[in-house]
């Protein structure tokens, strides 16, 4: 297998693009990427979504996508395993590469969430799940989150306010960002007094859906020579992908609060690489409710079981800490078109990993990590990028 | 690249299965697939499907497929490109081991449609169209190939009783397949006297939507072993994969009557390979409806273009014939339940380059193509099997 590196990245804005569709958000990505990359053309495309059918009725979108934007021809598919859509698609992708099956991919995750009633969207966000054992149950996705939030509590002595640090620290870091969806600052009494959605999660732990795109193009990494353009630019590099999974339904799992499907994943991309927890500079990890953040750190090696919540007490998940994670806002505040997240994720690394993150830039990063969940915690997608 | 062999195959019949879940009827496809691989692990689970969000209120079907079937933890994924969902799922497979990242993968195609009502089902085949310029107008998907069969016949000087042993043969070639939708003789006055659909296709060049799971088991050529349970049993190999899209709307293209995606898909195949249409003993094609049979031979190369009916007329496309096409009933009489198609196609083929085809049986066929179609011509994806 061939290592690969990404040259181009792009993304819209996470907004309410009521004006623009599904095709177009993708479309804006993908011109802004293919520019990054100085390329025109490509072999392949891979499209991550999850929604399209039930909330854009659309699918086909490989196709529609390719040739909507001048990419007419060449091999198109969509991915999905639900909310890490954008991580399987880039997955997919990076095989195709690596393989040699392809020269060049590109990677597009894009969801258009916002057109649709706020309950036929928590309906569609319900496919996630298991249909006929949770979502059957009149259970939403919060609602499942609610539950392994409010167990946690339980289990580990946390208060609610323990989680504070997770949202503050992911709207701070959202603020210079320009395509975030909350780009404002909270505080920790707006946390605390935040309106109730599913006890425990207030609206302050959740993420907001939204529409957006953002892409990735692959090259072989040998391809990539410095140029004018490059010069001073490290090479970003894929140094491990992996994927798990875990039960579908949360009532199944020996221990519901462990994601054995991020551990397992996590450790075979450590595997991979050679890379240790201590040896990461950032995390992208899917803050899609604050106590997944606990859960994934947690599970990925950060910290021992229990205790994720005392990472943001002790300020290190902040971009000056030891572990920094949501540094361009997470899921929390640059904001969550589910399958577009995973290639968010991914292009915030590679701003990062070049020094373009603006104000919330780290200190000369080398390692960042991105880990993408489909489900509650039932599909799990881990990559590892180098800065070379 | 490895050399990919396919060394399990299992099926559920095409029906209105009102009593079994999408994932049941995946599972039994994967539980006789496993049993005739004799394997009870796989390293990973690519699920072709295009309609479980509209239809069956559930995405994340990689992770439930695989949780439900006790391959809990696998790496499993989705893939989405219409009706030709199984196929891109079968090439995203072989990629997989093709290229060394994994060791198996097992392909399910599954698709439910017969619980809605046909309106809905009917707005949900939509979706593999453009939503935009296509459905908007009320455009149907049989709509859409009705304009293509009614400009074809007027281009062409054909007349619609020309198309006849497209379906003749279909049927005739379903009647003792036991997973067949609708095994039975059909004669040239049912064809004439169908009724209509969307002037000029009747109900008898329509392929019937219907409930069924497909898969194969994938592994390594060089692991394949002549075992006491296989001896005698040829090994098939997957000797070329190839996709390639068109427009997404049919009146992009500057020649709607020629599938330029099967043409490029089919050529690239063909290169692979080394083997041209000559070489080929059977061809299961995608015969959604009685035009795109003979689109496709044409774009294939097995006939000029123009002269597709010639081949039925002939009696070239039975089982005796030239090119034998839906030698177990095709889409047309086995059945289309959309996203599975493209794996009961290459479960067919296996059955038939093992000699397992019952009195449908070839004689001695050593190489077979299936194309895969997504869309009115947008997304093909063929793959050429060998038998060794």
């Amino acid at each position: 297998m061939r290592k690969v590196a990404i040259i181009g990245i792009g993304q819209t804005s996470v907004s309410e693009h009521w004006e623009k569709s599904l095709k177009e958000l993708a479309g804006e990505a993908i011109l802004a990427t293919l520019s990054d990359a100085r390329r025109e053309t490509v072999d392949a495309l891979f499209v991550g979504n999850m929604l399209s059918g039930s909330l854009n009725r659309q699918e086909n979108l490989g196709v529609l996508i390719a040739d909507w934007i001048g990419l007419r021809g060449v091999e198109a598919v969509k991915i999905e395993t639900a909310c890490s859509s954008g991580g399987s698609a880039l997955r997919a992708g990076l095989t195709a590469v690596a393989s040699g099956e392809m020269d060049s991919a590109l990677v597009v995750g894009v969801e258009k969430m916002t057109d649709a009633k706020s309950n036929v969207t928590t309906a569609a966000l319900a496919t996630a799940a298991d249909a006929d054992w949770e979502a059957a149950q009149g259970l939403s996705f919060v609602a499942i989150n609610a539950l392994i939030m409010r167990r946690y509590m339980h289990e580990y002595g946390w208060q609610h306010a323990d989680f504070a640090p997770f949202s503050i620290t992911a709207h701070a870091n959202a603020v210079s960002n320009p395509y975030a969806r909350l780009p404002f600052i909270i505080t920790e009494s707006d946390y605390i007094e935040a309106r109730m959605v599913a006890d425990p999660i207030n609206l302050l732990d959740a993420s907001p859906i939204g529409d957006g795109a953002a892409a990735v193009f692959l090259v072989p990494a040998d391809d990539v020579v410095q140029t004018s353009h490059s010069k001073g630019r490290p090479r970003v590099t894929i140094v491990a992908s992996s994927s798990a999974t875990d039960t579908i339904a949360v009532h199944d799992r020996i221990e519901p609060l462990w994601l054995s499907a991020a551990a397992r994943s996590a450790q075979k991309a450590y595997a991979q690489s050679g890379i240790e927890p201590t040896d990461i500079d950032l995390f992208e990890l899917h803050d899609a409710f604050s106590i997944m953040s606990a859960l994934s750190l947690e599970a990925c090696g950060f910290v021992e079981r229990g205790q994720g919540p005392r990472l943001g007490l002790d300020g290190e998940i902040t971009l000056k800490g030891r572990i920094p994670i949501a540094t361009l806002g997470g899921l929390k505040a640059r904001g969550h078109p589910v399958g577009a997240t995973g290639v968010y994720q991914v292009v915030e690394i590679v701003q990062q990993l070049r020094g373009e993150a603006g104000a919330s830039q780290l200190a000369d990063p080398r390692i960042g990590m991105a880990q993408n969940i489909g489900g509650s915690g039932a599909t799990i997608v881990t990559h590892i990028f180098k800065a070379e």
